[in-house]
């Protein structure tokens, strides 16, 4: 593997994949890991993520995302879902989890269950969907370096219309709202976009050091 | 550097830092470079982060954090501030930064700096400021993964009193706002937590393939 920062300067907004290239199976199961291994909020996880390595599905996707190409042409489309019905029972569920996974029993972590309610109790639903969108965002943040750090090819997207990709994974039904999109494969080799040099503000203006 | 699955699996919130340890300055350096190598949102970086080395200040900001000992123990502390007077004069600045660093005209660019000018006039100054916490989100997910790759432990901290981590920082004069900390440095090799098994859902409860 490559060095992260390598890693990291290699990485761009792909414009155009290589409509010929495809993953791996160990590749597809790699970035499934480091979906699932991100950080969370508490580590309650209130999204999902759909993998979708289907041209008829990708083409309807590249339709709703204002006709850009890349998730037509990439080897899959990942597609970050917050959950729209996170309730008590999620936390229910999570304390379970954590019991189950770590052998512990359920009533030793009662006191910080009840807390974690609390904290709930107070977000309206809007600021609960608010709080899991930022979570997709930090999961799109690991996913992202993971691709990169595997010389996996990617391209973030949050130019494209969530009710249509909604419709087209059914995802109203399963209680989901598409937030984030990352078509992910290898660049085209006559990717313009690839030759060009990175734009990034200089370090000193948006980083401080206090020593 | 460690596979990214297997860095990513050994990476957790750390509850216990050894106040002993402390980064070089090339460690610093790269998690920089790894800050101004995010993907942010059309690649505008509407953020900035601090990088605090500083008893005293990361004292002032564990007490921020609800009396949390992780700042005050870490090598550093990283605050994740949002820009709070994003405005059009940003857009122009970017696209100077783009003819500039790409060696372009900068007329060539209108068309697309219309645009984006179009996009953002339709924001209110809360839908601005979300957005750029959003790309907060997704830089802290760069930054912890890079952090993971390089084995540096860090504990991603959403709990702490943003006011009163802006008021020690003096961020409102520089319209900024405090949106995340991440403390960094070495796990203690007495952390409890280092043991806990990592807590996650199973990938098929979580994630969709589609073929």
């Amino acid at each position: 593997m490559k060095d992260i920062i390598k890693a990291l300067e290699w990485r761009y907004a792909v414009k155009k994949f290589d409509e010929n290239a495809s993953l791996t199976t160990q590749q597809i199961e790699k970035i499934k890991q480091a979906f699932n291994l991100s950080a969370s909020s508490y580590g309650l996880q209130p999204y999902e993520l759909f993998v979708i390595q289907n041209n008829g599905i990708q083409e309807q996707i590249s339709v709703a995302s204002h006709g850009q190409k890349q998730p037509a042409q990439a080897a899959a489309v990942l597609v970050f879902c917050i959950k729209t019905n996170f309730s008590e029972s999620d936390i229910e569920q999570y304390f379970e989890l954590i019991a189950s996974q770590r052998q512990m029993p359920l009533e030793t972590l009662d006191g910080y269950k009840n807390f974690m309610k609390g904290v709930f109790s107070q977000k309206t639903q809007e600021e609960i969907m608010s709080w899991a969108s930022k979570q997709v965002y930090l999961a799109m943040g690991t996913v992202l370096s993971a691709c990169a750090s595997l010389e996996i090819d990617s391209c973030p997207m949050e130019g494209f219309n969530p009710e249509a990709v909604d419709h087209i994974l059914d995802l109203k039904s399963k209680n989901l709202q598409s937030v984030l999109l990352m078509p992910i494969g290898k660049r085209s080799s006559d990717d313009a976009v690839s030759q060009l040099k990175k734009v990034r503000k200089s370090q000193d203006e948006i980083i401080t050091e206090i020593l």
